[in-house]
Formats: structure tokens, C-alpha cells, sequence
């Protein structure tokens, strides 16, 4: 006679040992759900079928206000990125309990941008209410149908990461990119700021990420082995230039938030105005250098830090070896268009912090002080 | 017969142990310097000479870019504010570092604003270069007469701070702010935004400054007094809302350049996104609440980092006694016009760092791996 015990959540944790590390694995997935029905059969353009906006409204955009908090908001920042990139309409990103407590000044075709996992972050909320009271447009990305920023925005675009349970947000991040990337498309088709080759090129890239993210998972053993000198540290930098930056904000909250280590980013450039004098002997630094025009930049930024001591993890697409040279390990990435970089890029953050957290043998799930949606103010 | 010892480094600081101290103390004559002559006699309007905008400019300027790097990044973050609440221009404010290396989008009417203590800060003066080669008009707040940035913009306001010699700036940040303040007054004046009283108001308020920072001047026994607790400290936190998140930024800089702690600044109603998971028993956090209208929203974050058994130094405005309750100690400040307060609220962080740095025995002038002016990329 066989004893069963029977673990429900271990169940529900797909044979993993925590929620993070399962909602990691799901991100291929959960990207390749997010883009499912969007994009024409022929790749030939975007079909946001779920938004309401037509031609004459898609072209008179002047402006996006991106709101929302937290991991959400970092997401945003890659958005105005890839908008301004490709569609010309300039963006502003705002941390929503800044943005209502102030009188942002906006046209009468200003779009509003809310991004929530939850769709119940109060700040973003309030945001989203106040500026709809003020007779703005609102588009709400989010992770939950029938959720308060669902309802209430005019457009929606759902992120089809399925449930999402452990605090430090994972794939709720990389499909809000990729929900991001639809639009920034759609929004440049439409104005014509994009050929229709272009667009072909653009969507099968986007098209080509859930597999890259599939191997990206594959550098697990190489970050779970860096962790280990996360075990005693108590402070961590990361730093890059453009996408790279926004990147590094991102993977310093993930590694903050799960194992409780100061960690900070920094644009890279700004470094020799001040974050350059906490740079000693053995301090992590984690350098971001996805990004070719910027590269040699970084490089630059990179040397400084080695200069002082930091042992430093850099992280570049395959082949530019180049990299070996001014750091101490690398994590090479597969190649992608520069502009899509932070959906894969962003994975070896998560699983550092992962295995960080693991490390230092805290509570991955459900770290001290935070709950999984800020519904309160 | 006496032996005279002639100390001329000691001769030049005025008697100041350190030439940031004395800087510090400059404040109000750098600031009275920086206003004078640039408000009419009766107060009624800004003068700026030298600037040569015409009314017509003046009026058809659709967006502002603020560019800079480090503290004068901070002083545009206050710059923002104040010109969009007071003239509801738009502004983006914007790290060199970034800036240049994107292609921003911006209108034939988008004035370009540069700020750099040295007028030499290498990367501010590229993105100088590229806007002005773009057609775009630059004005440039520089304390250096001569220097590139005032020779190459197209109008200049220059600090009359005096020589900074202190790596750690702090005279130059206070006169910056000035200055922003003089340019927001201009343009919310000549665009008919503020009423001939409410300019009048304006001014006097700002008349009344070099005055009020001569007064704060005397917290310096209480935050020596305190600046003990970071001896053995090796994290701080400053949160603020609004005005006070942009003092936030500049406060925890000031900090970790000279005092080599891991200092960081957020958006008080960031915390619970994130950071909350780092406030542990002891942890210094710095708390600003000198915005009334944002008051009660920062003293719930207040008390959020008080029940993770942080040590709350807070600052508000005097006769705010209700303060008391939710913190540890407090810096009570002279009353002034709330979007005013950042240049008397940055004194007592700049004291702070400084007698910071000082216990823990840091050579406070000089600080490791920094230069005064960051004229290399």
C-alpha cells in the first residue's frame, strides 16, 4: 500500500518549486498567447481587433501618457521607446501616484496608456478615472478581463499571461511588451511612418520571440551559478543606455523586491555624476549592452566600473564576443531586432534574482512588505 | 617673535573647514547675486536681459527639453514643475547621456534648455551641438561666463553662484533653481498665464529666499546631531511626492557622493511597489513633506515605512507640529510658496551628507572616483 500525499499547491506549481520559477517558464507561452490573433495569418499587419480606435482617431494622436506603477511602469518605459521609435507620436511615462496628484497638461488628443497586471492598482485607477473625467481616451493594458481598468477604459488589450501568482511580476511584464509592440506597430502602420515591409520585417521578429525566449530559459545554470555570489552581497548595480536602461530598472526591482539586496540602476552615462563613488572592490555590477548603436558607449561605462573593482556580468547578443574583454562573465542573448531585445533580455534578470532569492533563502513568492496588487493607495 | 603659518587652501575656504561647507553657506548671496537685477524694482516683472527671446518667441514656444546630467538633472526635474504649473508649457526633462544618443521628436517651436554648473559637461554640450545643428533654439543656466555652453547657446542665464570648488554641488543646484524659477515666471507672465498680482506675489516670494535660507542655515547643530546615525549606516531611503520626489533625487545623491552610502530616492508612492521589501528595523529614511496639498498621501507612505521599524527623519514646514506623530525626528522649515520650497528644503540635506561624510571620516572636498566637471563622455 502506497502512501499518496497529495501537495495541492505543489500542483498547481507545475512540479516547480516556486510560482516565479513556473510563470519564468510560462513567459514563452504566455508571449505567444498575447499575439495570437493580432497579427494578420500573412504577417502582414497588426489586427487589434479588441480596440475601437479608427483610422481618423489612430492618426490625430498628438500625444500618449503611459500611467501606471511599479513593474508596469517600467514596461511603459520600453513602450514610449518603441513608439517614438517607430510611430513619431511623442510619449510621456508617468508613475501614476505622481501623475494624478499633479495637472499634466494634455490636447483634446492626448491618449492615455494605463498598464496594470491586475487591472486594481489604485493609483493607476484614480489616474485612469480622473483623466477620463477630463474627456480623455483611455486604452487599459491588462492581465484580467472583467478587471476595474477592463471596464472602465474605452480600448483594452489583454495580456493572455494567465493567472499570475507570485508577487515579483514576471510574465506579466514581457506580454504588456509585447501588447506594446503591437501598438507602437499599428500605430506606424496606420500614420504611415512604416512601409509594409517594414511591418513584415517588425512582426516576424515579434513573431520569432517566444522561441528565443525558449532558449533564453537556457541560461538558467549559468545565472543560478552567478547567484551564488549574491548570497552575502548587499548591494548590486545595473546599468545600460537606452532600452538597455530601461532594462536595468526592471532587473533591479525584480532582485530588490525577492532577495531584499540594495540594487540600483543607473543610465550608464550618468554614472560619473555621483553612483561612481559606491563602486569598490567586488561590488556587482550587472551591464546591460543589447543594444549595437550604444554599444561602444556602454563598453566605455563598463571599463570605468571595472577600473574600481566591480566584478561585472555583462550581457550582449551572440557573437559579439567583444564583451569577454571588459567584463567578467557574459550571458549571451540570440539575436533580435534591437527594439525587441528587452522581451529576452529581461529573462536572465528574472532568473538571477530568482536564484539570488533562493540563495539567501527567503521567501521567493511572497517576500516581506509587499503584496501582489497595490489596491490600496 | 611669532612664527605666522600661512595656510592659503585654508585662506581661501573663509575659515570653513571644507570648501563644500563654505559653499553651502554661500547660498543666500549666491541666490540674492542670481535674482538681482533680473526682477524690476517694484517687483511687478522678470527682467531678463539677457536673454533675447521676443514676445512673439516667447509666446509660440510649444514644448521645452530640459537636458542635463547628475544635480543639474535635478534642478530641471524642479524646473519641470514649476514651468508646467505656472506657464503650462510642456517640458521633458531629459538625461544627456540619453538624449543624444535618441532622435527626440520635437516641433520647430521646441526651446531646448541646458543646464551644467561647468558649462563644459561633455555630454550636455553634444546635445547642445546636435539640437542647435537641428535648427532648434538653446538657451543654456551655466555658472560660467565664457565657457562652451554659454558661448554656443542662443541665450544664456548665468548663476552668479561663484566658483564651485567642492566635487558635491550645492551652491550651483540653488542657483539653478533660481533661475528656473525667474524663466517660469517670464513665460507664464508674458503668456498671459499669471495675472500682474500673482507675478507681484510670485517675486516677492522669491525676494524673500536668500533671507529664508540664511534662517534654515541653522538646522546644522540638529542634522550634525543626526548625521551621527549614519557613521555605521550603510543604506539611507529619501521618498517625497511631487517637488519633494525631485528633492528626494538630489538629496540621496548628495549622500552617496560624499558619504559613500547607498543612498536612494523614490517616489513615495513607488514604495509599495518594490522597495518597501529593503525597509527593515534602523533603516534612515529621509521623509520631505513640504507640499501641503500632498501631505496627508506622503505621511500614510511615512507611516508604512515606520511600522518596518525604519528611523524617520521628516521635514516640513514650520507650525506642521502633526508631523510629530508619524516620524522621529523633524527639520521644521520657514514657510514659503510650496513650488518654492525645494531651494531652502536641499540645505538640510546638503548638511546632512556633508556631516555625514565628515564622521565617517571621507575626504568630504574630494570625494572617491569623482571629478568636479564630467567633461569626457
Amino acid at each position: 500500500v502506497y502512501k499518496v500525499t497529495w501537495d495541492a499547491v505543489s500542483a498547481e506549481r507545475g512540479g516547480y518549486p516556486h510560482f516565479m520559477l513556473k510563470e519564468i517558464h510560462e513567459q514563452p507561452k504566455a508571449v505567444r498567447d498575447t499575439l495570437r490573433g493580432r497579427v494578420a495569418d500573412d504577417l502582414s499587419r497588426v489586427t487589434l481587433d479588441d480596440i475601437h480606435m479608427d483610422e481618423a482617431y489612430t492618426k490625430k494622436v498628438d500625444r500618449i501618457h503611459i500611467v501606471a506603477c511599479g513593474t508596469s511602469w517600467h514596461a511603459g518605459l520600453v513602450g514610449k521607446a518603441v513608439i517614438e521609435q517607430y510611430a513619431r507620436i511623442p510619449v510621456d511615462v508617468e508613475i501614476a501616484s505622481e501623475y494624478r496628484y499633479r495637472s499634466p497638461i494634455f490636447s483634446e488628443n492626448t491618449l492615455v496608456i494605463v498598464i496594470s497586471q491586475s487591472g486594481e492598482t489604485a493609483d493607476t485607477l484614480a489616474a485612469l478615472r480622473e483623466v477620463k473625467q477630463q474627456g480623455l481616451r483611455v486604452l487599459a493594458i491588462t492581465n484580467v478581463v472583467g478587471s476595474s481598468a477592463a471596464r472602465e477604459a474605452d480600448d483594452v488589450i489583454v495580456t493572455w499571461a494567465g493567472p499570475e501568482i507570485a508577487v515579483a511580476s514576471t510574465k506579466a511584464y514581457t506580454t504588456q511588451l509585447a501588447a506594446l509592440y503591437l501598438l507602437a506597430i499599428h500605430f506606424a502602420h496606420v500614420r504611415g511612418h512604416l512601409a509594409d515591409a517594414e511591418v513584415r520585417e517588425l512582426i516576424e521578429a515579434l513573431d520569432g520571440l517566444p522561441a528565443i525566449a525558449e532558449q533564453v530559459l537556457d541560461t538558467a545554470p549559468q545565472l543560478e551559478n552567478f547567484a551564488a555570489r549574491y548570497v552575502e552581497a548587499t548591494d548590486a548595480f545595473f546599468i545600460g543606455r537606452g532600452l538597455d536602461y530601461s532594462l536595468s530598472l526592471e532587473g533591479a526591482l525584480k532582485l530588490k523586491e525577492i532577495s531584499y539586496i540594495h540594487a540600483e540602476a543607473y543610465a550608464a552615462g550618468e554614472l560619473k555624476h555621483g553612483t561612481l563613488a559606491l563602486i569598490t572592490e567586488g561590488v556587482p555590477v550587472i551591464a546591460l549592452a543589447t543594444q549595437p548603436q550604444l554599444y561602444e558607449k556602454t563598453v566605455s561605462n563598463i571599463v570605468e566600473v571595472k577600473a574600481r573593482g566591480a566584478f561585472v556580468l555583462g550581457m550582449t547578443w551572440v557573437g559579439n564576443e567583444d564583451l569577454e574583454k571588459s567584463v567578467d562573465e557574459v550571458i549571451y542573448l540570440p539575436k533580435t531586432l534591437p527594439a525587441l531585445a528587452p522581451l529576452v533580455a529581461v529573462i536572465p534578470m528574472q532568473l538571477l534574482s530568482y536564484y539570488a532569492a533562493v540563495a539567501r533563502g527567503n521567501d521567493v513568492d511572497k517576500p516581506r512588505n509587499l503584496a501582489k496588487s497595490v489596491t490600496v493607495e
